[in-house]
């Protein structure tokens, strides 16, 4: 795969192989008084369960082994201080090769630790894009590694589209699978697994209001940056990528947009319903639903929880809230 | 089975076939991480997925199913503010009969909207043992509802041992089961199946320093009520009942005792780790192991998460904490 070529269903087929011995194969949980709530037969996807805590170690997983040897031997880099960051470090320990990871010096502590915490080299710099770039390239110059972007990749969509080929198979005749959006690459992935193998359902993403520019930028036809976002969904600040859009432009039926307050409801209930600890970003696409921003009452639904990491010493709530 | 009798391994059975239309068959975790913690591999039993969001569902059920018609008309009642109730409250729903939940006036909002929720008719009482007593002894005349004690009695505990069963059959080759013990329903049911299906397999039971009547209990050898416990475990605070003691007298290998700190460490390692929600009291058996108070080095332990039912606005943990 070309690092411009849009992945095809046979690339995520090929990811789902490649990545199988590392990733867990997550469950798929309902939930009937959700479904009351909404008023349709919702399906969950887990990948708050996934290794790391996130469905971004399906890429960085298949990015990190889809590497010749030559190659990974010098090692990966990025440039991030979430969950892709955490993700391509115990990515690139499972196959022995380092990992270097730029962040900004003011990264939070529990962040840093956790990329620690799976093996990879962090790499300090101004909190700066320019200076997160600039000491990128010098991690490159100096080591030879391979940067791996966390979604405007190939190998990182077909890794992320791994997650709806397992929920497809697991649930059969969903109408619509909805995913959060944020750089794309788990909507991007998400689309060509779901269009390919089920064109009568259709791919729907939610985005907060706050942070919307991948709704704008499918409205208007070209990326719209992502300036400024104001949201409490800190895996969704960033702007589409030129494949991501792409493929959304292609494969997306809808993006529709959720308040923040929604947002935190949505992930409330799913916490106490669910039983399970899932993220902001995460909850975003059920605040969709219980806003009333789609209509899917009666219809089987599926949603794709992207991750479930969160400070639980920074939560909304608690005994002084 | 009559109300004192000892239910056998063909009664969890029978249970098991009995609420299968009703109850959750609730998955079973691991988490590489919490077994790297422990040195020892860890398989966890979600109860905090089961109705209502405890393994109490599953006694409660067993027992409204196992009503003759005639004597169902008349409805089921109990003095409970807890998961008992709820779970009570649910099954008498699904079985169409009334559920009288006789709850203490103090009792707080969240449980009593949690009992009404299900379908339980609330009876308020005075805030003391004996008015409760008094309050559902009245309820009794005035119904002739049967009263389904939350743990001393046959059916429920033939209920609370399907977990085990359903364990034991997802999981080969334990060397060590363990509960929380409150009220003993849980513990003693689970001993039943496990010594009779897996011998070999060591039944542990795990309590709060500060309501350690059980511990007392088995060590003495005579039932040792449960006197102003302190614990955040507002589950356990039950003392043993004749039956429950009985049987875990004869099954149970052995009881320890954990601190409060460390039970509420080993719930943030559950939900940060794990991503699910259990309340304090089911974290009480991986507390007591972190702590030490087990030698599980290498072993492979079956762990019972008993529930998941947390109030979200008193988490010990939050933005001011």
């Amino acid at each position: 795969m070309s690092a411009d070529a849009q992945p095809t269903l046979a690339d995520v087929r090929a990811a789902a192989e490649r990545i199988r011995p590392f990733a867990h194969k997550t469950p798929v949980l309902t939930c009937s008084s959700l479904d009351f709530m909404v008023g349709a037969s919702l399906f969950f996807k887990c990948e708050n369960f996934q290794k790391v805590g996130a469905f971004k170690f399906r890429g960085a997983c298949n990015a990190v082994f889809s590497l010749a040897d030559e190659e990974a031997r010098r090692g990966v880099a990025t440039h991030s201080s979430g969950n892709h960051a955490a993700a391509l470090s115990l990515a690139a320990r499972l196959r022995g090769i380092p990992a270097h990871v730029v962040m900004p010096r003011t990264s939070r502590a529990v962040k840093q630790a956790a990329v620690a915490g799976y093996g990879g080299r962090i790499v300090l710099c101004e909190p700066t894009l320019s200076a997160r770039e600039a000491t990128l390239a010098e991690v490159v110059a100096e080591t030879g590694a391979t940067v791996v972007h966390p979604y405007n990749d190939p190998r990182v969509i077909a890794g992320q589209g791994t997650a709806a080929l397992e929920f497809l198979e697991d649930v059969p005749s969903l109408d619509v699978v909805m995913t959060p959006v944020g750089g794309g690459g788990l909507l991007s992935g998400t689309a060509i697994s779901v269009t390919a193998l089920s064109p009568a359902t259709r791919v729907v993403a939610a985005e907060p209001v706050g942070a919307d520019d991948a709704f704008r930028s499918f409205q208007e036809g070209r990326i719209v940056p992502s300036v400024n976002p104001q949201t409490v969904c800190d895996g969704l600040l960033t702007s589409l990528g030129t494949l991501t859009f792409a493929i959304i432009r292609q494969r997306v039926s809808q993006i529709i947009t959720v308040t923040d307050p929604a947002t935190m409801v949505a992930m409330r209930h799913v916490w106490e319903r669910m039983k399970i600890v899932i993220e902001p970003s995460a909850a975003v696409t059920l605040g969709a639903l219980l806003e009333g921003k789609l209509a899917v009452s009666g219809l089987r639904v599926g949603m794709i929880l992207s991750g479930g990491n969160v400070d639980l010493s920074e939560l909304p709530w608690g005994q002084n809230k």
